[in-house]
């Protein structure tokens, strides 16, 4: 085959590392939902070479109209790369993503790291890093929280543990997604257990936020109104500030859904009983969040509890102008 | 009896109205309680005369000491003033400062403003405004927020809601007393309405704060580090940053106490019964708030249903350096 021919050149190509190609460090990451997507732009705007893998052939197009690189696999991902970053929604997909056909675990080189960011119990934690450590591959316990438009600006925030290796290999990583990183130790597990408490606030305060704004609407209130006062008063909550205007324009489409509170509430329940943990408020408003995506509203915004509470006791609510995702029935 | 002797003078200062006497404008205070004498202290710095009415002989000195009258009953301090403000716990003790034996009802003057600040369910506040308005009494029904610091510096917040006489009647003595008056409609309840909204909101958020943060040590977690990264983050609310510190030093001296809340939370639930409205997570912390009494903290400061948690559950605080109210048992 002459030198000169495309087909060479290919095959020469594929020769290489990746990283010789690129002369970049190499990140991957695997998810590509809103989350994952905002980090594994901010990696590209900071000179990484980044791999992304989804099961979305749609995230995939728009990485790789931005100059990333695609795989078909998480293995295929990870190949070559010093930081894989997972940025899918629990603890199962995350073993699925390391050790499932064609995972991470395959693939990933010893000294690399880990960073994993889904939000999960600490046990599930601790067991997956052990796993890892048997090929000597680092694992960053890294929960992130900041939503979808923060990631989109490398500014999120991150509440990590881990081995001092782990935070050296993840650090330049870090620094290009999060605009605050919390460093909470050297085991791993702190970090999804603070996270886990953040969102047992979180899940409480969003449920709580809908009991009061359509109880206030039962009550003949202008919302409005409630809104103004309540932001301003000792009521206050960072949830309730950010969610009712959802409810106040009538506009339910997701920015974070009902399921992921069915998911993360169900997290926290089960390590209260392993705990031996009463948490009867966290119990409750789980329940709402069950009601809301058994009514057919598990993938709207979760403000849609509002609507549950509006559903079941005749209060009327500001008009829907966007439902949220359609619905079957 | 000569002209000169003091009892003629003190027989001929009887015969004047108060209003001659010092040549300004009366408030009648009834309660002095951390709020109430915030308020009659604002009152005075703004040249108020002020006529106080307090169980507690310790507040009238106070009060006193500070340049105001004091009055023996509520009748007597009504006598006169054109403007009465009601700082007491509930619509029951309200209802007896007006129309018990030696009441407001007795003495105030057709045309002046009865200021109704307890937090009372809505139902209640029109009840006692229909009274009043047999006798030409304007009412304004404007609950309080922002606490006892706010009150003493003459910040507080009012909700308020009443007749445009009742508004015109108060504003002079709203401005001595509030930062901010939200001013919430003609219609007497509304005011009652939206605080409920409020302690509908923080007494589930306090609740919240002790069950995450109990939980947080019972993980194992540091908790100021905790504390640092939840006030941070979205899990944050007003209360948790204003009451979590008390759990961290130990102390449960009340600023607040868990009563108010059992209070509260007793109304909303009441209110939210007659709605058939349900209110499931106002309902789980309620619970919380009467376990934490029944178990001989009522008095103590709000954040001492962290202690319920701990002592269900086996979780450890830290160090308690203050218990709040001396204990029977």
């Amino acid at each position: 085959m002459d030198r000169d021919t495309n087909g060479y050149r290919n095959r020469l190509e594929e020769e290489l590392t990746r990283e010789q190609q690129s002369g970049k460090p190499i990140a991957a990451v695997i998810g590509l939902g809103s989350m994952g997507m905002g980090m594994a732009m901010s990696l590209l705007r900071q000179g990484w070479d980044v791999v992304g893998c989804d099961v979305s052939t749609d995230a995939l197009g728009r990485l790789a109209n931005a100059g990333g690189r695609t795989a078909r696999t998480p293995a295929e991902a990870a190949s070559g790369a010093g930081v894989v970053l997972c940025v899918v929604v629990n603890a199962a997909q995350t073993e699925t993503v390391l050790f499932g056909e064609g995972g991470v675990f395959e693939t990933i080189a010893p000294r690399s790291v880990f960073i994993s960011s889904a939000t999960m119990a600490p046990t599930d934690a601790k067991r997956l890093a052990s796993r890892l450590a048997e090929k000597d591959v680092f694992y960053l316990d890294a929960p992130i929280s900041g939503g979808a438009a923060k990631a989109a600006d490398g500014n999120l925030t991150v509440m990590a543990s881990g081995s001092p290796d782990a935070f050296e290999k993840a650090e330049v990583a870090l620094q290009a997604i999060a605009g605050k990183v919390y460093r909470l130790g050297d085991a791993v597990g702190v970090g999804a257990s603070v996270k886990m408490i953040n969102q047992h606030l979180a899940g409480i305060h969003i449920a709580a936020a809908c009991e009061a704004i359509t109880l206030a609407s039962k009550l003949g209130l202008d919302l409005p109104t409630v809104y103004e006062v309540i932001t301003a008063s000792a009521g206050n909550s960072w949830m309730f500030e950010n969610r009712v205007p959802h409810i106040l324009e009538g506009n339910y489409t997701p920015l974070s859904s009902v399921e992921i509170f069915v998911k993360d509430l169900g997290i926290l329940q089960d390590m209260a009983r392993a705990e031996r943990y009463p948490a009867p408020i966290a119990a409750a408003a789980l329940q709402m969040y069950l009601a809301t995506s058994g009514a057919g509203m598990g993938r709207d915004d979760d403000a849609s509890v509002a609507r549950t509470y509006a559903a079941l006791s005749g209060a009327v609510l500001p008009p829907v102008i966007a439902p949220g995702s359609k619905k079957e029935d």
